[in-house]
C-alpha cells in the first residue's frame, strides 16, 4: 500500500482556499499514485478554528464541502483520503478524523484526549469519545488517531494526564500501523520529545508509525510540520520538511522491515527558532492580507533581530525602518540603526521626536520644561509608537512590536509605546536568547548584519540620560533564569531562591512579573516559541492581591 | 439549625486578607449563634484565581490557611465551616467543598460538573469527580454542591451539556437539602434565570434550597451576589443583597414550612446593569491598588455615561476629566463635556491638541499641511490617548477607556487611541444601551447629570469635518441587533438576513466584526454585563480568512 501524506499549511477559517489546497494535493497524491492520501487535524478549518467552531454555520460548511467536493473523489477510483475534520451529532461536536472511500464516509474516529491546557481549549468544542476502533487500511489494521491520542503512554509519561490512553485501546484490537493526524506547534524541546516519544511507540507496539503534523503560523502558534515515520522497530525512516509544506509518499512495507537509511536526531536549536520565527512572521503578515511591515529601529539587538527576521521572512523590500532619535538617545542609536537597515537592504526614514515631544511638554508642563518623570519617558516611547503607527495606517503595512519577553515579563516596556503593532515577533525570546539569535543571524547570512556595536553595547531603554537596562534590572544573564523558572516551570520565590539567586532579587522580580499583568493583557499576539509563553497559554487575573 | 450564609468579596490571591475577612465572618456567624457558616466557592483565592492555581505554592498555602487557621476556630465549640477551596491529591486539583467540624475536614466535597465555556476555564486546573455523597447537617441529609452542580437538570435544561447530574446521585441518596457554594458572575438574564430553576428544583426533590453566591468584581467578571433561599415547595423565602457583601441567617426549619412573607421575583433591568458597572468600576480600581481615575471627556454620551458611574462608584472627587478639542471638534463639544464635569462635581482640565497635532504635520508630511486621512483621524486619537496616559502615569490615576460595544464590535474605535486605558468601562454595552443607561443616570440622579445635547446630538467621532457615525455606520437601531445577534448568539450572516436585515448590511456588519478582531486583542479588560462579551469569552483567531 502507498501512503501519500499531505504536510498542509492552511489558513485560519478559510474553508474554500483550504479546500482547494486539499484537492491539489490530492491529484498530486493521485499522480503519485498513492492508495490513501492522508491530511492533517481538522486541516479543512485550520487549527486551532477556536470559536469559529461554535457558529454552527461554520461546522455545516465544513461538512457540505466534505460531501461535494472531497466524498466523490473517491468515488471517481481516486486514492482514499483520510481528512481531520469536526463533526457535530445531537449537539455535540467531535474533532474527528474521517476515512472516505469509494465515495463514501467509512468510518469516523473520535478524538478521546483533548488538550486544555496551556495554549489549548479543546474541551471548550468537543466531547471525547473513549471508544476507538481500528480500521483496516489495506491490509494493515490501523490506530487512527488524532494528535492527542497518542501523548498519554503510561509508559513513558511518569505522570499521565488522561486515566484512559486510546493507544491501549486499540492495540488490544491488534492494530499493526499507528498512523498520526497532528496540529502540534512547536516550542523549543518538542523535536526532541517526539523523537523519544515516537520510536517507543512504535518498539512498545511493534507497529510502523506516520506522525503527520501540520505546518504555519497561526496567530501566537507556529506549526512545523516535521513529520516522522517510524518502521516497526523504532528506526526513523523519515521525517518531513520542517517549517514548509509537503507531500511525501510511504509504501507501507518499508515500516516493517529494517531501515535502508536511518535518520538523525533532529537538530532543535537557535537556528530552529530562527526557522520557526521566519514562518510566524511569513503567515502572519500573510494571512492577515498585508505584504510589507513596518517597525521602529533603535539601534538596540531587539528591532535588529527582528528587522533581520521580518527581511528573511518577506523580503528586505517589504520592510520599512523608521528611526526616532530623541535628545536622550546616544549618538550611536541612529548610526547602528542606519548600518542595521543598509546590510540589510531595508528603505528607512529617520524621524526625531523632539517636534512633538516639545509640543507636549509645552502643552502639559507649566513651566514648559521637560521634567524627566517616568510619564515623560512612556511619552517618548508614545510618541514613537503614534509615528510607526501613523506610517502603518497610511502605507498599508503591519507593525511589527520589538520587545523580548524578559522586559514584557517585568513591565520594562510602554504601553501603546513600544509595544504597539500587530505582531510582537520576539515576545516570548529572553534577552538573552535575543543576543544568541543576533549572532547566529551573523552566521548564516555569512556577513555582519546586525553591527557589532549592536551586539557589544549595553542594552539601554535611552528615555533619560545614560540610562541603562541594568539601572532598574538585574543583569539579563540573572533575570532570565529567574524568569524562566517562575514563568515557564511555575516555581514559587522559595523555591528559586532554593537554586542559588538572590533573595531580594527573585522577591522583586516575581513582583514585576506580577504586577506587569495589565500591560501583557493589551500586548500584540507574540510568536511562541518556548514551553510556557504569555498571552494564552498563560491566564492570569489583574486585578489581584500580591501578598503570598 | 441555624445556618450562617457569607455572601463575600475576596480579592483573588490575597489569600492572607481574604482569610481575615473569612475570620472577621466567622466570628459575626458565631455571635450570631450559628450552628454552621458557609463560604463561596474558592472564597480563600477567590474566583476565578485563573493560573495562579497552576503554582502548587499557591495551592499549598491556601492548603495551610485551612489548616492552621481555620480549623482550631472548629475545635472551640465555634460552629463548623463549610468552604469553598481547591484541593490537590495525586498530582490532580479539585475544586471542593469542605466541612470542618470539631477541629477537623469531616468531608470534602468534589465538584462534578466543571464549566469550560464562555469565560469558564474550570477543566484547565480540575478534575471532574462523579461519586458525591450526602452529608449530614445537623438532623439534614444535605446535598452540599458547587456553583455548575445543580446546573444540569434534565427537566429544565432541553439539552443539558454534562451527561451526568450530580443532584440525582444525591437526592437518589435521600437529600433534603440543596446547599449550593457559588461563584456565579452576573450577566444579562441571571437573574431571572436562577429565580427560575431554583424553585423548579426546590419542587422537584422537595428540598429546601439555598444558594449562596460570591460578589465583587473581578477583571472583566462582576459577581452579583443576591443569594437565595427557597422552602421546600419553592418559595423563595429570602434574597441577599445585590453587589453587595451580606452575612444572613436562615433556620433550617423555615425551609420545611410554609412561607410567611414571599419575595417578588427580582429586578434585572437598567438598573441592575447600572449597579453592575459600579461595582465592577470599584472594585477594578480598588482591588489594583488605584484610588482616582482619569477619562477623556468628548461631551459624548460614552465619556459622559463613564464619568457619572466613575463618580458614583467612587466618589466625585476621585475621577479627573480631560477634555481635548482638536480643530474638527464640533463648539458644542467642550462645552457639553464642561457642564457634565460640573453636574457631575469632579475636576477637569481642557487641553486642546492642535499643538502636538500640528507638530507631527510638521513632522511627517512634506508640505506640512495636514490630509485629512485615517492615519490623522487616528492619529488625533492617539494624541488623546497619551495625554490621558500622560496624565495617568504622571497622577497616579488608573485611566479608563469609554468605547462602547457596538464601536468595539465593527472596529468603529483607534488602537492605542480611545482604546487606552486599563479598564473598559462600558465595552459590553451596545450604544443603545449606552443612552437607556445614560437617561436612567439622570432618572437616579434626579436632575440632569448627563446634559440633553449629549443625549439628542447625533453620535460623532469629531475626526474630520461634520463627521457622524451614520456615515460609516448603520443607525445603532439596526448596528445593534445585527452584532447581537451575530456576537450573542453566534448566529450566520444567513441566519440574520432571514430575520428581516438588509443582506448588505449584514455582510458589511460582520466583515467589520471580523476584521476589528486584532484591535480587540490587544483592548483593555471591558465590564462583561451580556450573555457574551469580547475578551476571555469570545476566543477568535486574528489571522484568518474571512470567505465563508
Amino acid at each position: 500500500m502507498r501512503i501519500a501524506l499531505a504536510q498542509l499549511n492552511p489558513t485560519i477559517g478559510a474553508l474554500t482556499e483550504n479546500k482547494n489546497r486539499i484537492l491539489d494535493y490530492y491529484e498530486r497524491a493521485k499522480t503519485g499514485e498513492a492508495d490513501v492520501v492522508v491530511f492533517t487535524e481538522l486541516s479543512l478549518s485550520g487549527y486551532p478554528p477556536k470559536d469559529l467552531l461554535l457558529y454552527n454555520d461554520f461546522v455545516d460548511r465544513e461538512k457540505e464541502i466534505i460531501s461535494a467536493k472531497l466524498l466523490p473523489l473517491t468515488a471517481q477510483k481516486g486514492p482514499a483520503i483520510i481528512i481531520g475534520a469536526s463533526k457535530r451529532e445531537g449537539g455535540k461536536l467531535y474533532n474527528t478524523a474521517m476515512l472516505l472511500e469509494e465515495g463514501e464516509i467509512k468510518s469516523i474516529h473520535r478524538k478521546t484526549l483533548l488538550p486544555n491546557y496551556d495554549v489549548f481549549d479543546e474541551q471548550r468544542y468537543f466531547t471525547s469519545v473513549r471508544e476507538r476502533n481500528v480500521e483496516m487500511l489495506g491490509e494493515l489494521p490501523t490506530a487512527i488517531t488524532i494528535c492527542e491520542d497518542i501523548w498519554n503512554d503510561r509508559d513513558f509519561f511518569a505522570d499521565p494526564i488522561y486515566n484512559v490512553d486510546p493507544l491501549e485501546t486499540l492495540f488490544g484490537q491488534g492494530a499493526r500501523l499507528l498512523l498520526n493526524l497532528s496540529a502540534s506547534p512547536y516550542n523549543q524541546g518538542k523535536h526532541q520529545l517526539r523523537e523519544e516519544l515516537l520510536p517507543f511507540l512504535s518498539k512498545k507496539y511493534k507497529s510502523g508509525v506516520i506522525y503527520l503534523n501540520q505546518v504555519g503560523g497561526n496567530d501566537e502558534l507556529i506549526f512545523d510540520g516535521s513529520s516522522l515515520v517510524y518502521n516497526d522497530r523504532g528506526e526513523l525512516i523519515y521525517r518531513a520538511a520542517a517549517f514548509e509544506e509537503e507531500l511525501f509518499f510511504v509504501e507501507s512495507d518499508d515500516l516493517y522491515k529494517p531501515a535502508k537509511v536511518v535518520y538523525p536526531p533532529d537538530q532543535d536549536d537557535i537556528n530552529t527558532i530562527y526557522q520557526s520565527l521566519r514562518l510566524g512572521i511569513k503567515d502572519y503578515v500573510s494571512k492577515t492580507g498585508f505584504k510589507k511591515v513596518v517597525l521602529g529601529l533603535s539601534g538596540g539587538v531587539d528591532s535588529a533581530v527582528v528587522a533581520t527576521l521580518a527581511a528573511d521572512a518577506l523580503g528586505p523590500e517589504n520592510v520599512f525602518g523608521i528611526m526616532m532619535p530623541s535628545p536622550y538617545s546616544s549618538d550611536h542609536s541612529v548610526e547602528d540603526a542606519v548600518a542595521l537597515a543598509e546590510n540589510i537592504g531595508m528603505k528607512y526614514q529617520i524621524i526625531p521626536i523632539d517636534l512633538p515631544f516639545n509640543a507636549y511638554i509645552d502643552l502639559l508642563n507649566a513651566n514648559k520644561e521637560a521634567l524627566g518623570d517616568l510619564a515623560e519617558e512612556n511619552l517618548q516611547a508614545r510618541i514613537r509608537g503614534n509615528i510607526v503607527m501613523h506610517h502603518s495606517n497610511r502605507k498599508g503595512h503591519l507593525a511589527l512590536a520589538t520587545g523580548n519577553k524578559s522586559e514584557l515579563a517585568v513591565g520594562y516596556c510602554t504601553l501603546y509605546g513600544d509595544m504597539s503593532g500587530g505582531l510582537a515577533v520576539i515576545a516570548d525570546l529572553p534577552k538573552m536568547m535575543v543576543y544568541e539569535l543576533a549572532n547566529h543571524l551573523n552566521l548564516i547570512h555569512k556577513r555582519e548584519i546586525i553591527p557589532e556595536r549592536t551586539l557589544n553595547k549595553p542594552p539601554s531603554a535611552e528615555l533619560r540620560p545614560g540610562q541603562k537596562d541594568e539601572d532598574s534590572l538585574p543583569p539579563y544573564s540573572i533575570l532570565d533564569p529567574i524568569l524562566h523558572y517562575y514563568i515557564e516551570d511555575n516555581l514559587s520565590s522559595a523555591a528559586i531562591i532554593d537554586k542559588g539567586f538572590d533573595r531580594e532579587t527573585v522577591k522583586k522580580v516575581i513582583y514585576m512579573v506580577d504586577r506587569s499583568e495589565f500591560k501583557r493583557r493589551q500586548a500584540a499576539p507574540g510568536l511562541r516559541v518556548t514551553t510556557r509563553s504569555f498571552g494564552v497559554g498563560r491566564r492570569m487575573p489583574i486585578a489581584r492581591s500580591y501578598d503570598y
